[in-house]
C-alpha cells in the first residue's frame, strides 16, 4: 500500500513513539550505547548537529563517544511524530534547555530495520 | 520488502533525484507554485526554517507567498539523497549563499504519494 494512504496507523505510531521516547531518555541521560543502537548502522546515515555535520554511522558514534556528559537536560515543547505506512516515520520536536534563550529543533527520519526502528537521518539546530 | 533491504534502488533514486532537482530549481528561481506542489498537502507536513517553525501545509504555503523574491541563489556544496524501499527517501544538502559565511543545511523527507513525490518534513538551518 502506498504509505500516503496509511498515515499514523495506530500500531506503527505506538512503536515509533516508544522508540523515540527511548532515544530521548538516552539523550538526556547520556546512554551512549542506546544512542548508538538507535542510529542506523550504515554509511548512508547522517546527522546535521548544532555545530557539526556528520556523515556515516562511524562518524556519528565517534561524536557520541566524545560528547560532554553534563548539561544534557532539555524539555520538549512540542512533539510531532508521523508514520508513513508500516516502515517509515518522522519525529520532529521543539525543545528548550535551561540557560538558553534559543528554541531548539530536532528532526529525525526513522526506518524499520530487521533489528528494529532506527534513525536514518537527523538534523538539530537552534532557531535563529 | 523491508525498506532497509532495498536502499537506493536505481529507478527510485532516479525519480527522487529528479524531484529534488525540480525543487532546487523552484527554490532559487522563486517558482512558488512548484514549491507548493512539491510539499505534501497535509496537516501533518511541517517545515522548520532558518527563522520559523511551520506546522501544516497551509502555514507553509502562506510562508512561501510572503517570501522575498530576491537573493535566493545558492550553491549546493554536498548532496546526499538516499531512498528506502520504493516509496520513501531523504535528501540532505549543505549549501552556501553569496555574502554569507555560514554553511546552510537542508534536510527533507520525501514520500511517494498518488500524485507523485512530495516533501513531508523539512528542516533548514545555518551551521552555528
Amino acid at each position: 500500500m502506498n504509505p500516503a494512504l496509511a498515515i499514523n496507523l495506530p500500531a506503527v505510531l505506538a512503536e515509533v513513539t516508544a522508540a523515540f521516547a527511548r532515544y530521548e531518555d538516552a539523550l538526556v541521560n547520556n546512554k551512549v550505547a542506546v544512542l548508538d543502537e538507535l542510529f542506523w548502522n550504515s554509511p548512508h546515515t547522517l546527522r546535521y548537529g548544532a555545530t557539526e555535520n556528520l556523515y556515516g554511522y562511524a562518524a556519528i558514534c565517534d561524536f557520541r563517544a566524545g560528547r560532554p556528559a553534563q548539561g544534557l537536560q532539555r524539555s520538549l515543547i512540542k512533539t510531532v511524530i508521523t508514520t508513513y505506512g508500516a516502515d517509515m516515520a518522522t519525529a520532529n520536536v521543539e525543545f528548550e534547555r535551561v540557560g538558553s534563550a534559543k528554541t531548539g529543533r530536532q528532526s529525525q527520519t526513522w526506518m524499520r530495520t530487521p533489528e528494529g526502528w532506527r534513525v536514518v537521518a537527523a538534523h538539530v539546530s537552534l532557531l535563529a
